[in-house]
């Protein structure tokens, strides 16, 4: 796996993305080398070493996949009014809101140069994945900011939101970097339903980091989606666990202007304990987990060619950031 | 080119463009039936059919670079801060700034899924033509706003930023309907500098009306540019040809806050009729006309198979709105 970090980092290091006119430029040049965990080029370039594929093959996917991504934090970041994104300020914050449309349109057509840059007999497979991919993320953030507004969330509307926000993304990853690789239909498949699962277990994990991760470590203030009452697996599934009193406290203290108010987190956060809010979500997490773990061992592989993958879902999973 | 019309009205009447989230769909389903001139697939259509196209194999192009165009437009609307388009509310206005975003964001890729729908022997070939575009769009978009912070714009920066955000997506809307009809490269090459030209011209043609249409016919105020200051054609001609004290006063009017002020745009066509604006503003429409129509002359097709894409040009060069 550490050869696989420094492959990307390389990757990254080595491509240049300033062009003119530099006001379009800069600031997506900014965005992709503020860094951040390349997850997604990851998972790419593993599924495709796991079935034998070609590394000069799928750097431009890699870079593609990260464009993309990239693409809809600086977008989303606008639209959630976001100041900051890695501990730098967002494009729109050190630029401003035009910047940050036209820049965030230009990173989209730039992923796709990346992806366009090299020929592949499955190409149009590929860029069609690619793309329903990026459609279903715009669906993903539309749920997430319709549910800003509706009252009614159920536990199931949250998993098919995060399945379009972010699980699909990593699925999508995997299912491109095996398809470079000419994997079998049948094993893509099983790589799918793993991202998916894997997507699913990491976001989770983040709403537990959130609410609860070591803040030496985490490297940011806690509590922040309580403050911000954003409608989590916790909050949602405190909802669901909570008697009426606790419910009724609980949606009264999600509907207060959002501010930075520590009593408010301390008392959220008192009831998630009554209520083991903490382990139904480790639970939870679980419970992706072992199902990400299933469609990997079904995969018709070698075991060995499966560890970095296995390793990679692991330090995801034990993260503490 | 009735038949042509008619095949674009008939394939934006089949097309169904809502789906869930509707709160994401609904303003994409808006925008694409607001209507407007349907150039780009019109162009798209008729350089497949002076080639000996199938119609069935560009139907989805057509589709596609119509959506691309419709996407730019909903974003410039929102960096622009415009109130209207083709006479109804903007979807920034009549949703809000981040449905604006988001919908036009899921167009881009809807776009995309109408290139991806078929295969094609020249297909990333195509998709290249069509990415590239997007991409000098953009940066035709950055170059606009730009202008406006700027006090050193020349004529040839402003050809050249029109060049970018208008002529190239009519050239590539060309170039993509004779690659689909496998058209000799050469042809391809004569036929994209049409476009170049065609485009420009018709941008130049949009600058006049602006300030000299007849407002029974153009359907809106003229004098619109001149309020906003917009550093048009005409603006420019009149700085590079205006003696010292006209151009003073030129760049003073068009310093002031923008707003309704009619005595303003009285004063600008005033010094524009003495500069004798308009007419060398339809010498350069002429010129550029000319150059379209060399290009074209020189494709080697018969002549009547140009017979569309010269009543076209015709149809667009005379237009008063």
């Amino acid at each position: 796996m550490k050869t696989l970090l420094t492959q990307v980092q390389e990757i990254f290091d080595t491509e240049r993305f300033l062009a003119e006119p530099k006001e379009l430029y800069a600031p997506i040049d900014y965005t992709l080398r503020l860094g951040g965990k390349r997850i997604r080029p990851l998972l790419l370039l593993a599924a495709n070493q796991m079935f034998d594929g070609d590394l000069s093959q799928v750097r431009n996917a890699a870079l593609g996949i990260e464009t993309f991504h990239n693409f809809t934090l600086l977008h989303d970041d606008l639209m959630d009014k976001s100041p900051l994104r890695r501990g730098q300020p967002t494009v729109y914050r050190k630029w401003d809101e035009n910047t940050a449309i036209l820049s965030g349109d230009t990173m989209f057509a730039l992923a796709w140069r990346y992806f366009l840059r090299q020929s592949h007999a499955r190409l149009q497979e590929i860029l069609n994945c690619f793309n329903e991919t990026a459609i279903l993320v715009c669906e993903g953030q539309q749920y997430d900011m319709n549910f800003e507004h509706s009252g009614h969330i159920t536990l199931s509307d949250y998993m098919e939101m995060i399945r379009l926000k972010t699980a699909v993304l990593l699925a999508g990853a995997l299912k491109i970097g095996a398809l470079y690789a000419e994997a079998p239909d049948s094993d893509i498949a099983r790589l799918y339903d793993f991202g998916i699962h894997l997507g699913l277990a990491f976001q989770l994990q983040d709403d537990l980091l959130d609410s609860f991760g070591d803040v030496a470590v985490f490297g940011k203030k806690t509590g922040q989606d309580i403050r911000d009452n954003k409608k989590t697996y916790l909050y949602l599934k405190a909802l669901e666990t909570g008697a009426p009193a606790q419910r009724e406290r609980l949606q009264a203290l999600f509907s207060t202007t959002p501010a930075q108010d520590d009593d408010k987190v301390a008392e959220v956060l008192e009831l998630y304990k009554i209520l083991a809010i903490r382990r139904k979500t480790e639970e939870a997490v679980q419970e992706e987990f072992s199902l990400a773990k299933g469609a990997l061992d079904a995969i018709q592989v070698d075991e060995q060619k499966k560890s970095v993958l296995r390793q990679l879902t692991e330090t995801l999973l034990n993260r503490d950031k």
